[in-house]
């Protein structure tokens, strides 16, 4: 169980430097958020983490970055020019403005979660269950409309229907238009996958949660393509895959939770779908939904588009249209996922100290460098600086006394402190220290670079 | 010199899996374009050098990630939706669209750029010039109207004036608006800077030239930070940071060039600029701009946003707003000179080949694996390929005598290539085969990814 409330989390993200209000200055932009120079190290380190074992050590995957604007032909093909929407209603009382399935979600705890239901059975529920308006408490709304979430703009001087162009609402369109082009040109057989990290935007009616839910995100996808046949065995697959990455990420077992959508959950495609869940402080919440598409989106884009997207086995010259598995994360939410369970205050013998207990490959820095006393060791602590920050994030400290500068660094989860003192000038040695254990060792500077390496590794 | 024209670049780049057409199966998007395997490898490892030696190895900078979507009166302040437009003017013969300075520039070879002229001067060198249509020869045109380039769309459920954002033009101005923030939580003090990458979207009149010119676009921008007196030098300090990083990422001298601004051409409020120039096969043109742009940003948000952006030295309590140097590079744009520079078709004794003679930190793939047999030698090859995985991109094949899959991987500027063969089963060894020279060296495989890793250092 996380040790913070949101709302210390959030503060403690804003004074470290992890996580900022978007355009503060200005009262902020609705639930925008920028990362500072410690959140912008460990947003990377995740990505990183996630391609080295979804792309670079994966013998079946192989990456993509395709175009955030892309021909709205692809948004109805898809599905979400038609479909993609929230279910919106207004308190005629107050004018307060609700998602109805997030009414009733939340109305139920959760046993209820209004996905896929159509308008009428959402308001009949709504007032057959007497949910009255969680700000004025009466029960008079409006009928429930429809609300597109994608944003839309314009391409081009002239601004008419014909230059409208979508900013895409998830990452996985890209990779579909582009499945014959990665097929071809990396000579792949079926199956293999691809994998695309990048933005996406969703015009949310009630995002919230600090960076849980935003407008704009970071979607780390995987689109698996498979034989007709042997999709569930790959949903098993990636199902391990995925949750075998959390652990080695450091998320706790109790933390995390792999619930496998009802019969009547499913949409309409698909054959099989896990949501892996993980501990938030309101409770469980999606973190990576895995779905079997089968070749729904594919066979959407031979229709609409006329391309050919059959893919011809070599094996047995049999032609079919791949079926797909899609592992979908997004970046913000793991790393939200990441400072709860990291997040620790200890006691200890005669003191306490915060301590965020990331892996050190996502450690922001993976070193700090402390002269013991400004004047006699910072020439020789700069010399250690600068050779370590030719292989690791380093940051160098030297205010205040070393207890202090262990606590700091404890706080935004460096995994090692090098001290330079009397020793590392008459013997060339540094006083390691790590911050879990908070043990000391005695290495030589001519190692030192290996040594850390060694150990923050992924 | 570029031993490529334009089109047999994008030709190779679609063929090899660098650079695809965006949306390519619905006739594409104007000017969009989506990175394949080996393009998506590239573009991270630029940036990847880039994060190397802006963030991580320079003492003085730290990171930052901000948010694409911000509060609109960021763009009020920063001046960009009163002045950030291009002179749009039409051919009232056949209606084609010109940008008026383009035209300039183009008709004169360069020696004008047109660059923040007035509408007037602009016409008035037009005519008194004869720059005819260059699609019908007339010269019969429109007035020029000021056209601006941020997309726009709505956040929230309602489509008005009050919930218009932008989707950002540059990824500088989240870095003013976080100044404090960044500068308080990360403790520094002035000099530094703070460094970000990101999507940034200009709706070009008149894009073009493959990726030198998209309306999507990713940036790497430094905003540093100094007191006012000490710009100059620091402007020059960061003119020769990022000469010496283009030389280092294997840019040749003849092929890049540096143009200081005149006074005349300089903005309003820049007191030093200095374009990075490289030699595209149409000319040289601009890849990098370092301004010196004096405390313009912040002092326009501290008027415009009321908060206080002064910085107090703690030398000497003096108080200030920070001067601002800021080194700004498209990721594209220098991917595309990478690509330019390092293509090269080469006679060999029998023989000719394509090779790509990346700096083996920026090669999508480190280095390839191959069976020399493929039944007696592939399970030692794959042993092979997944020890390598760990630590490296690697791709593996097997198709073809090892001639053929040599030329395969210098084409697409595989460094290095391991061959598996029976003293790899005998005595632990393999051969490896270096790109540039071809030359062969016997290593054991215990020793391969330490021996591959050395060199494919940045």
């Amino acid at each position: 169980m996380s040790k913070l409330t949101m709302e210390e989390l959030v503060a403690y993200c804003k004074q470290t430097g992890f996580v900022y209000q978007g355009s503060e200055i200005y009262g902020g932009l609705a639930n925008s958020w920028d990362y500072g120079p410690l959140g912008v190290e460990l947003k990377n380190n995740i990505k990183k983490a996630w391609w080295k074992r979804f792309v670079q050590e994966n013998p079946y995957n192989i990456g993509l970055d395709s175009a955030i604007l892309m021909n709205k032909e692809v948004w109805v093909a898809s599905g979400h020019v038609g479909g993609f929407s929230d279910p919106l209603i207004d308190c005629k009382e107050c004018n307060t403005r609700y998602r109805a399935d997030k009414l009733i979600e939340e109305f139920t705890n959760g046993k209820e979660t209004g996905d896929n239901w159509e308008n009428e059975r959402l308001l009949k529920f709504i007032y057959d269950n007497n949910i009255v308006c969680p700000n004025c408490g009466k029960l008079n709304y409006t009928e429930i409309r429809k609300f597109n979430l994608m944003f839309k703009t314009n391409q081009g001087v002239i601004e008419d229907a014909k230059n409208t162009v979508y900013l895409r609402p998830e990452t996985a369109q890209g990779i579909f238009v582009n499945f014959k082009n990665a097929q071809r040109t990396s000579r792949r057989k079926v199956p293999f996958g691809i994998c695309q990290v990048g933005k996406s935007f969703r015009n949310e009616i009630t995002p919230g949660n600090f960076i849980f839910r935003t407008r704009e995100f970071e979607q780390m996808e995987l689109e698996f393509f498979c034989k007709p046949g042997t999709e569930i065995e790959w949903f098993k697959y990636w199902k391990d895959y995925c949750a075998k990455f959390l652990k080695d990420l450091g998320l706790k077992d109790e933390d995390v939770h792999l619930r496998d959508h009802e019969k009547d959950e499913l949409s309409f495609y698909s054959n099989a779908t896990t949501d892996i869940e993980f501990r938030f402080p309101w409770g469980f919440g999606e973190l990576w939904g895995i779905a079997s598409r089968t070749n729904y989106d594919l066979t959407q884009h031979q229709n609409h588009s006329k391309a050919n997207l059959e893919y011809v086995d070599p094996d047995d010259n049999s032609r079919y249209i791949p079926y797909v598995v899609e592992p979908s994360v997004g970046v913000e939410r793991l790393l939200l996922s990441i400072m709860f369970s990291s997040y620790d205050k200890e006691k200890l013998e005669n003191d306490e100290r915060e301590v965020l207990r990331l892996h050190p490959f996502l450690a922001p820095y993976k070193v700090a460098v402390f002269p013991l006393i400004k004047k006699y060791h910072s020439d020789k602590a700069l010399e250690v600086y600068n050779m370590l920050s030719k292989d690791l994030m380093v940051t160098y400290d030297d205010a205040g006394n070393i207890g202090k500068r262990y606590r700091r660094m404890d706080a935004i989860g460096t995994p090692f402190c090098v001290t330079i003192d009397d020793d590392s000038l008459n013997n060339n040695t540094v006083t390691v220290r790590f911050r879990d254990s908070m043990e000391q060792v005695v290495v030589n500077i001519n190692e030192l670079t290996n040594f850390i390496s060694e150990k923050v590794k992924f």
